[in-house]
């Protein structure tokens, strides 16, 4: 029997809403930037501090990555430390039902066989119309918005779990939101988990 | 409304089953082996060969993927020609609704919009206990006959649609048949294509 949903998604999929349907319709919470809030009380580091870098790798540069290869000998960088406390949160609110959203829930928790580990993904086009419906038109254009935030996303899960991000094996469940509907994702997930 | 199911799997994870269940359920054909009769008979070459090359790479070397490369050149390998066999087949079966299992569907019918992808998985222990159940015990370990097995067919999947085997967002639905059952993986599966 399943006790939680984890939601990995690329950027503009409709994910964290198809997370926040789901445990709607299961009457359990849906934590995803509840985390962030809580990080930031925790680690004292500013909620602006703890999205951008509770998530994402940074730009990198190969420069970049061998001062990062370096640091991790030298001591733990800011981005380890945000990595440990939301370890610590995920772990502790993973006690009681719900679904996380994002944050490598999926890696934290696979020791358990009570949870359900899901992948939202879509095509371009359905992600780059909606990211400009939901957070409007930016400098950056659209498709390079999508490929930067997938990039970074992609670098710091495989930077803690060491597996690859958005590989079909690594979740239970992979949809595409733009073929399938969110609805029909919600309808779907609903299902799966009372089994 | 879709038409097809196109079902892609890692070896020993029930994809040829759940899809000829769920074609069963749907009232339509499954096509697996069926199409490797049709293409010995409309190639020549004999039903053993064009199993063995219809869907998987040799074995490489590093010379071997070299004199591959330049075969390109030089004309068509035995594979390319079973390739472009199964191309025709899979292009002339899809008129009719249909499931169709492996062999590059997905890819070779991207242009339409009523096709669904699904991709079938499971961990290596699910497949390793259930390939031994139904193909018995062979010289080489199960866990060497799936990576194996894997292997070539990613590599050729490669070699004919530049695109990555396995990747959830190559696929509208990727589901773990070792997590979820067999049978639910069908209900699922019909649920999704009749609506």
């Amino acid at each position: 029997m399943n006790k939680i949903i984890t939601i990995s998604r690329q950027f503009g999929s409709g994910g964290r809403t198809i997370g926040k349907l789901t445990a709607e319709r299961l009457g359990i919470p849906c934590y995803d930037r509840e985390i962030i809030e809580e990080v930031a009380k925790s680690s004292g580091f500013a909620k602006e501090y703890v999205e951008a870098h509770g998530e994402y790798a940074d730009h990198r540069t190969w420069l970049g990555s061998a001062i990062k290869s370096a640091n991790r000998f030298g001591g733990m960088t800011n981005q380890d430390k945000i990595w440990i406390e939301q370890r610590k949160l995920i772990l502790e609110i993973a006690k009681s039902p719900c679904v996380i959203v994002g944050r490598c829930a999926d890696y934290i928790l696979k020791e358990r066989d009570d949870v359900l580990n899901v992948f939202i993904h879509a095509d371009t086009k359905f992600r780059a119309e909606r990211i400009v419906k939901l957070y409007g038109e930016k400098a950056d254009k659209p498709e390079k918005r999508l490929k930067d935030k997938d990039k970074r996303r992609a670098a710091y899960y495989k930077d803690y779990t060491e597996t690859e991000w958005g590989v079909a094996s690594n979740y239970h469940i992979s949809l595409d939101s733009g073929k399938l509907g969110v609805e029909n994702c919600v309808d779907l997930l609903e299902k799966i988990f009372s089994r």
